[in-house]
């Protein structure tokens, strides 16, 4: 890899990006903390806007884990910078070979500002199955607005995979997709909403699958599931 | 949010206060170090006796988590505090979403001093199917004194969780309740106890589940149950 | 609880006693690190040998946590030291409400000198089910030599559940019982060794569980089991 | 145990052992970080090339834990080194029980830099009913291109549990096998390569088991495989 860098960007934005830096550095540290990922495998992105004028696809530039690195290495300065092709714009290592599909969904979902991988477990059983989650939990309700859907199998090296996450959330409330036979990709207004995004999924097929072992868990009424949806997303938490 | 006092009550209200905060904030972190919630989900709450001679309903505050507010977050000082209406009494944060909840089961179960609210896993998967845990266990006989009931489905935002609570909880020897679709609720005579039965009643409905997974377990005679839960009551611990 | 003295005791058995308070406090931490207890549930003993030439129930004392206290507030001076009729010797705190059945233990086994009780979640799975756990895997045979046996439902307060390990566990070579609806006891030569059996009789609860779940596991042959269970009792480890 | 020493060796060589007890001791502590053994379940070797020139059986060393020891008391200077005879050439304790497996592999599989055996629960789970884990996860296509393998019933104590390994692993792309009724062994060009496929099984083996707990996992076409296979082996990672 040869190193590049960051001198032909305006000041402000070389300043997002070491901001950014800091920021995706410390949510990977989540990824391990809540069990969704081992060794080297999982990834955080957070989008840097350059030009707020520009279309979303054509300035922009991502921060992304590197490639094959575990997490006891993960440091702001070995974060890498890509721009939405791909192409590495700041750092000396290979970027994750998931930077293709955040890419994909930066480039094609303007709203998102963040997008989490894991491969973590129950999501992942659930995606081998091609078999939807389904809104059994007052807080899947809350965090997904009904069931969490299921992608199409696609394989890495082309705009497949981004293409069938972008395809599957954009007629969604869910931020989480399960692709098949992979595992669950997030996404979020900023990496923190799309790490949230990946522990809430891992957590509700957790639950929901534990249910299912011993019998059928209660479906929630759909008039039910739109007013925890809508009273979570406005109302809960600081204002 | 705007900030409010406790100015208009007595030292003793306020030392009370104090102790509480410290109690409240300390407990808090048994939720995650026991597995039982993820993120920012779950609250502890402790009452504080404001004039012993009126109602239960009439005077008296909670201590409770700030809305929203992760585990790392959590000290004595970013506690809030409510009367038994919800209203915010001392505090710059909104109060925990559950809070009307809690408020509720203080104002109908004066004997109740803590309530504690989770979404820990295997609970919450027999509360989405609606099915109590059946007493199989001895630590169970001696806990809970019975099978952990199921509390209706009830949505967020009036008195209904609240209602729920209590109306499953008055005929029960059962600190738990398992609300339908959504997860237990855990009552003590202070918030250390009602943190002990969220921990117990994870537990029991893990082993249960694990247990029923690979074939029935047996139950307990009725009068074995009676005299576990009579002897625990009385005897266990250090007097 | 009045305190009481090991003065009318020889300094022999006052700094063997002393010697065990040290082991057995230190082994109480292994109960949660492997994740066999919560909260203040289950216990570690240790025989002290008071007079060689005595009978085994005769003379003996017994070191044991206290009962009700958490893992955290654990030391080798809260510990407390029973005669084995589970009378309080030193100390000054009520013991562990199961003293009874480890005094039994120690009284009617004279070659074991360790005791330990949990509610370790897959062993306790197949007590509730009053099932034993069949010897399909190798580390199995190596330890147990066979099955691990299901004793009797039996309620605290008398000898009942200290008679049911003993007859269980007389006729094995197994270190562990499942006390039905109860939970795990294991014996060893010290309390380290009993640890290790509790230890241990989670982890291949917990695999051979998790192999039935899809499927009945291939047996061992009884041959196969004979060899490796001679094998690792004379070869394994440090001599 | 007699201390022996490496006195006839090369310096090289010696400094060769002393790099490899350094990598070996600390990819111990990678074991029970991710959960894949209890107690002092487990070991962890690196070959040690002592003569380029000469066949791989002949003239090389393995480092190894030593036998019954816990994860706590690892250091460099407690792992011992021996001839691929199994036979003790440097430490003052016993070799691990499965030493002899790890030397048959190293003097049969001559590309083969690390050895690692666990008694990792799922995968010893699929190893009790001797089934193969199918590859229905991407991440199963890359890092084992396949199914994993199972091995033969062999006892210890001669060469039956390495020739099942070698056997096994010859005509397979897959770093690990589940030897029958026993657990995995992994193994990798070295020790860090066979603890991450140690690791990987576990990740696997558990993720299949809970995808099959509640329906059939959707195969990936052999083609698919292939593809993600040859492209993980030789695009992943840091070049």
């Amino acid at each position: 890899m040869t190193a590049t860098t960051l001198d032909a960007y305006p000041d402000a934005v070389r300043d997002a990006v070491a901001r950014a830096r800091e920021r995706v550095s410390a949510l990977h540290a989540e990824l391990p903390r809540w069990g969704l990922v081992v060794w080297t495998a999982g990834n955080v992105s957070e989008r840097v806007v350059v030009d707020p004028d520009a279309g979303p696809g054509e300035r922009d530039l991502l921060v992304i884990k590197p490639s094959g690195v575990t997490y006891d290495e993960l440091s702001p300065a070995a974060m890498v910078v890509c721009d939405l092709d791909g192409t590495l714009v700041e750092g000396t290592r290979a970027p994750s070979s998931d930077t293709a599909a955040h890419a994909y969904v930066y480039r094609h979902m303007p709203h998102v500002g963040g997008v989490v991988h894991t491969h973590s477990t129950y999501a992942t059983a659930w995606a081998a199955r091609a078999e939807p989650v389904p809104c059994v939990l007052t807080m899947m309700a809350d965090e997904f607005g009904g069931d969490i859907p299921v992608g199409p199998f696609a394989l890495i090296g082309d705009d497949s995979i981004g293409r069938g996450i972008v395809e599957t959330l954009r007629d969604s409330r869910s931020p989480a997709v399960l692709m098949r036979n992979h595992g669950p990709f997030t996404i979020g207004r900023d990496a923190k909403a799309a790490v949230k995004a990946a522990v809430m999924v891992e957590e509700v097929a957790r639950t929901v699958h534990i249910s299912r072992q011993l019998g059928e868990p209660l479906p929630i009424a759909a008039e039910h599931v739109d007013s925890l949806y809508a009273r979570y997303q406005n109302v809960y938490g600081q204002r």
